[in-house]
């Protein structure tokens, strides 16, 4: 499955460089939209689309321009994110604010987002797609799109929240993050010419893999190794993200290691000490299993969405990849 | 022709409203993508990309989503401007980011952007528009928009720098601008189903003016009243930004004058009485004659280009609306 990933990415890799060329003018508009995807990162929305389109009779190439999108798009969101979270890394580099000041990084994020439209009308003209087809393209860009920018707002007013319920956090991540993996095999089932009943499973099937993958990361936010998720171990807690874990611990912890939890929970400047024993009452109060566990209940569920697919390659493919999401520690 | 924009802004208002509804979710997403929107603004590229269709044989109604979207598309890029420009005041009411802070204006104008597309694609869908047609009005929207991007960062990069020549200083707002007036003027030809000359006459035409209007717009800067043009008198002054004025003043002006007016430019703590004297400096060595000339010439241009079109009320419409554009007071 990491080999078939692979070969997504290096596909889409050059791509990418057609739709964001290092020749944009002025040059520090394309330092500043390439400065993230050069970075790395896992390329997982590009390859969802080029693999959900294999999976329903298309070719991988037939979803290239859109495949390339979906990374734009993913950066996009990442520029902005970490200026509204006061991110100083990503993927082990420096966020684009920092390098460049907030006004470049969002006009970098908004210069991505433009792009992301012209590719999709590319694919969809080269493959001479049918208007009403390319109408259901642009609708799922768009609304997903839309969606996570409400997702967005729901994280940010639920930081100042304590009593965040575990549904709420559901639907915040659904907007956030599974709006775009649902976009993303949607559109490339689309690309595919899939029939409504493959569409439709397609899209199910990237919702739920794009939670789980935000528990995921979440988990790894606080748990993974620095070197491999390129963030600072614990900087979740500190800045008061408000994860599945933290909601499942806050409603679950007692009234002791609830105090040790809040002494790094949102504090800036909690010691390595003080984070370390938060992260401590996470997994003594079960938090951390317990989040594991929803995770791998909602990859089953998406797995078992792919089964109106016909076996093939592809197919495997997205099976392994819904694993890959929760077993990842990058 | 203020009675036929009149009939325009009214019929975009609740096209505006379908698509960004007051029941949007979270509120506070319903109220900053809002907030500018109701505040008032002259609904310039709705009217155009209205006109622009009937002007060419159809119907104003056939471009409504799409001039409702350009409003949309118009919002955003004022709201990211304010944040990066850290302006706190526009059409006499605070700036999202000051009234919200800046994350949440942040997504107010993705949302925004978001929005855009998916009208746009529900304009071409009622219309049936051929795929053909539809990719040119995506490419002309999305193009737009990173061409606008792009203007974005030379108007930063130029704040820097005190050799910016004229030309420089009209690419720059060619990108700014004049890219999103074209591509109103555009859209509007295409939905109006207009053949390949009118489209390019109509465009260029669009950006003519749109160029013409962001000279107008910073001579209104220095110079405009307050009540009128809603922002306070002499803040671009203050603010250092290097509009065509200073350009031609910086170019132009005795060393004695240069010095009044670099006491003002640029500098936020400027008194009343030195933002006047630098007022008196652009307007004693004729700069302000001398952008209000180039702005008209570029005017008289965008009319020619309409001797393409077949006599109508839209026709004169928009050459009224090329008048307007340099002789407005707000």
């Amino acid at each position: 499955m990491l080999e078939y990933l692979g070969e997504c990415a290096a596909l889409v890799e050059r791509e990418i460089n057609r739709w964001i060329p290092k020749d944009i003018k002025p040059e520090i508009l394309a330092k500043a939209t390439r400065h993230l995807i050069e970075a790395g990162g896992k390329r997982l929305r590009p390859c969802l689309a080029l693999t959900a389109c294999e999976a329903v009779g298309g070719k991988r190439e037939d979803a290239i321009e859109t495949a390339a999108a979906l990374e734009l798009f993913h950066s996009f969101t990442l520029i902005h994110d970490d200026i509204m979270d006061h991110d100083e890394f990503r993927r082990n580099v420096k966020t684009v604010h920092v390098l460049w000041g907030e006004p470049i990084a969002i006009i970098a994020g908004d210069a991505l987002f433009a792009k992301v439209f012209e590719a999709a009308a590319a694919n969809a003209s080269r493959l001479k797609m049918s208007s009403e087809r390319m109408v259901e393209l642009f609708n799922t860009l768009s609304r997903a799109s839309f969606e996570l920018c409400q997702g967005q707002v729901l994280d940010m007013l639920f930081e100042k929240r304590d009593d965040v319920t575990e549904e709420e956090y559901m639907q915040m991540i659904s907007g956030k993050t599974g709006a775009l993996t649902e976009a993303a095999a949607k559109a490339g089932a689309l690309l595919g010419n899939a029939d409504e009943r493959q569409t439709q499973a397609l899209a199910s099937y990237g919702r739920l893999i794009g939670i789980a993958f935000q528990i995921q990361d979440d988990v790894l936010g606080v748990w993974g190794k620095q070197e491999k998720f390129g963030k600072p171990i614990g900087s979740d807690i500190r800045e008061g993200k408000r994860t599945l874990m933290i909601v499942r611990a806050l409603a679950t912890a007692s009234e002791k290691d609830r105090e040790i939890l809040l002494k790094a929970f949102g504090k800036s400047n909690a010691t390595n000490v003080e984070t370390r024993e938060a992260i401590e009452v996470l997994k003594k109060v079960g938090a951390i299993d317990y989040v594991a566990e929803r995770a791998h209940k909602l990859v089953a569920e998406a797995k078992l969405k792919l089964r109106v697919l016909p076996e093939s390659k592809a197919k495997e493919a997205l099976l392994g990849l819904a694993d890959f999401v929760v077993e990842r520690e990058f």
